[in-house]
């Protein structure tokens, strides 16, 4: 198979060269990747400036470093760099979970959801941060994982979310199958002041509650679970559409 | 009520203010928007540098300006300058249409998203660009609309995706209930050389290839037709996620 691999963390991060590793023993392998952390970018793509692609050589291997989001590297990817549709793209292994309401800012999880959009089958792979930062298991299990996905195919517009627990492997008791959960983010900004006497703010560290329920992402992976959630790329509610056929929305701008 | 605008073309667009002439008449409206352009931003958020709120007087009054992403723009309201949850966010008027695959890349829809993400009703407004530039009938729709969504309800994590077609108002021929369109982009990017004989890429102005169906959006605003997308921020694939389920993917890391 020809596999696409990229991140949100930059080319240089441990966990996409400890899936390049293990991938690359049996399949095409191409590292396609920011050149610099892009955390909280969501599917951000860059429009006002140019993109750069260089190939480099890391600690891991050589890589094409693009000065860009995970989006902009999976449509570069795509349309410049392989000249061709891979046959998979897995982005990872993020260095922090991505459950929850968090999806809509990871880089990640974004660029699985372009290779989605594009109709090409995706997962995006992350790992809550502990000490031990035991990548290669993941990168197993992400082998394995890509031959389902191969094998039993995803519909069009649909990837997966995988995230896996901040225990030691052997603690890890089996696989869930999740939805996303829905839990706010607590929402906190850091005020200081500057020496010249001005205000500003620094996003906090967000403490994301999970949802309690074994079904969700968040729930799962508090009780050691892998989680993996099937994330599709259409965003229509259907059933408020039903609804609001039924508002009879006075159209003013005509009268 | 009290209502937060913003968008993502800055805040010193027309559109923008458009919106504040209008719901200003009746409502307390609090302007607090991107200091610059952000299109293509997505659900981006700051993470790695401060962000800083400036009160400014712009040719459409006075409003705060904030030199992040549209989505930092409703977090920083909610939580620093309002200090309390306005009644309802509107994003826009958005120079350009937002439909289909580009609902991702849009800063105007995430910042409707963001609100709803937070269980605040939402409406992000869009216009395709025309020489005329109308305005002023538009914000007169969305005073409306926004009594009818206060009056009628909308489900938590739901909010409403509004895109105004090209054609002057006269030509309007209703409004349209719709889902969002699936087509994918097609992808260009411009390859040039800079003068030190390096290559750089330019992401192209994609040519948006809207779906036939009336019941999407793109296809109703073809039509003339206002287009009403009711957006969820639950991404979980429920039907795939039964699928999933049978898969029994191997768990070889515990082997």
């Amino acid at each position: 198979m020809k596999i696409l691999l990229t991140n949100d963390d930059g080319i240089h991060a441990e966990g996409l060269w400890a899936l390049e590793k293990v991938l690359s023993l049996k399949h095409e392998v191409f590292v396609i990747a920011p050149d610099k952390e892009q955390s909280g970018i969501g599917h951000a793509i860059t429009l006002v400036r140019p993109l750069r692609v260089s190939r480099i050589q890391t600690n891991g291997g050589w890589g094409y470093a693009i000065n860009g989001t995970p989006a902009d590297c999976v449509k570069l990817a795509v349309a410049e760099v392989l000249k061709s549709r891979p046959d998979i793209v897995i982005s990872g292994i993020n260095h922090g979970l991505n459950v929850g309401v968090n999806l809509n800012y990871s880089g990640t999880v974004s660029a699985a959801k372009e290779a989605a959009l594009m109709g090409i089958p995706a997962v995006a792979i992350s790992q809550s941060p502990t000490p031990h930062h035991e990548y290669s298991f993941i990168a197993d299990f992400v082998a394995t994982l890509v031959v389902s996905v191969m094998d039993k195919g995803l519909p069009s517009g649909t990837f997966l979310n995988v995230n896996i627990p901040a225990c030691p492997k052997e603690k890890i008791v089996g696989i869930r199958i999740t939805r996303q959960g829905i839990s706010p983010l607590q929402e906190t900004f850091h005020k200081r002041i500057d020496p010249r006497n001005q205000v500003y703010y620094w996003q906090g560290v967000e403490k994301q509650v999970f949802d309690h329920e074994l079904e969700t992402d968040g729930g799962a992976l508090c009780e050691n679970y892998i989680s993996i959630t099937p994330v599709q790329c259409d965003m229509t509610d259907y059933k408020t559409m039903k609804q609001l056929k039924g508002w009879d929305i006075p159209l003013v701008i005509l009268a």
